[in-house]
């Protein structure tokens, strides 16, 4: 399992991902879900996967390979597709080939894998886009009203982004819901494992305006989920 | 889908559960999934109903015909059952037996059909017990450690449960957080629904010491599902 999350808002883009992959309770591993595609001034892409990971590593492989191709054209690299909406589009059939390619293989052992993204980023001269992507390739995009898209666990960190997020939450406000989200999801279910990547870019930027590795003693973290922990247990005992 | 809650504390049982029942997003209806059987000062037991409905009634029905057959013994009719342990037991086999003959009909149209139940109560010399009786029969039972026990949709309503409720929360803090984990399970999953249905029994009062059926337009609820977001939103803005 995997928790992954984005949020689109007026500031910018927030995103954040756990790092644990299973197979199995009794074989975990640290793999990064989060990766970053950048040409400053021109373009900023942030993935995120969920699901498999021999098909969301070939995935992102084959999205690398046809970056560096010399013969790369606008509708097969998305560092140089013209829009947001192309680089979903391309990742999106990718994703979609590589599932079906390893599905033909999974059926003869009556297995399953599949795996979603989540794309976001922004482009010179676009706005900034938010898209979840699902394991056929087709996909759907935040909106002002529903301005974050989960991947993997999504239950248990869902309440609060309700409760506290929208459009025009500021980036701090969101930078703390999405930990506080992930923070309970890390509590319920075992296969979602620290340690944390989170990305921030600020609108028009076109650049990671911020990255952080949450390792799994961070300071910071452990006190922002003490003082939740406490603030949740007061605001308990204050209602009526 | 649904949302069942119950709570073994010291001072009693808390149980509470909707009353939605759907097949398919276009046919909901409302049916009650808490069933009290009670001999006040001899024995209370209430139970809790999660899956397929035509399972569920089916199993009812006929623990309900077990009591009321002339020939009942201590190991058919769960109102003469010995202990609480054999209430389970006893409900733990007809549920078995009613998925089994359901399941084999189902199986030549490729569809599954299974329930869960929660069973807890008390009998006159015994002590308050609660259990959780899986689709196959078997079931675990409540401790001091892990003092609730949830079927059906559980995840958006377990972290307020896990960081309030020890075996030792008293009965009015424990009423409160059943319904704010109801309340956040009904604003995240529409298969949930309106009226609830929540009972208190306390610890050897042997009958049901508080029932209330809390309807959709019930200002108490209201005012505590409001109470709450504002609390949890104060709670978000003071933590740093």
């Amino acid at each position: 399992m995997t928790y992954c999350v984005g949020m689109l808002l007026k500031e910018g883009l927030v995103l954040l991902s756990d790092t644990r992959t299973n197979a199995g309770l009794d074989n975990i591993s640290v793999y990064r879900k989060m990766f970053t595609f950048e040409e400053p001034g021109e373009r900023v892409i942030v993935m995120l996967t969920a699901g498999n990971l021999s098909v969301t590593q070939t995935t992102l492989a084959r999205l690398n390979e046809a970056i560096d191709d010399p013969e790369a054209t606008l509708d097969t690299s998305i560092m140089q597709a013209d829009s947001m909406l192309d680089v979903a589009t391309i990742t999106g059939e990718m994703l979609s080939r590589v599932t079906a390619e390893t599905q033909a293989r999974m059926d003869r052992m009556n297995q399953a894998a599949t795996a979603s993204m989540i794309v976001a980023g922004q482009r010179k001269g676009g706005r900034m886009r938010l898209f979840l992507i699902y394991p056929e390739g087709n996909f759907i995009e935040a909106t002002e009203d529903t301005p974050y898209l989960q991947i993997g666990e999504h239950k248990y960190g869902k309440p609060i982004l309700d409760r506290v997020i929208t459009a025009n939450t500021p980036l701090d406000e969101a930078r703390k819901a999405v930990l506080l989200s992930m923070d309970s999801t890390l509590r319920s279910n075992l296969s979602v494992g620290m340690p944390l990547d989170m990305a921030i870019i600020e609108t028009n930027a076109l650049r990671v305006s911020e990255y952080r590795r949450i390792e799994a003693n961070d300071e910071e973290f452990a006190a922002m989920s003490a003082a939740w922990s406490q603030a949740l247990r007061d605001a308990f005992a204050q209602i009526a």
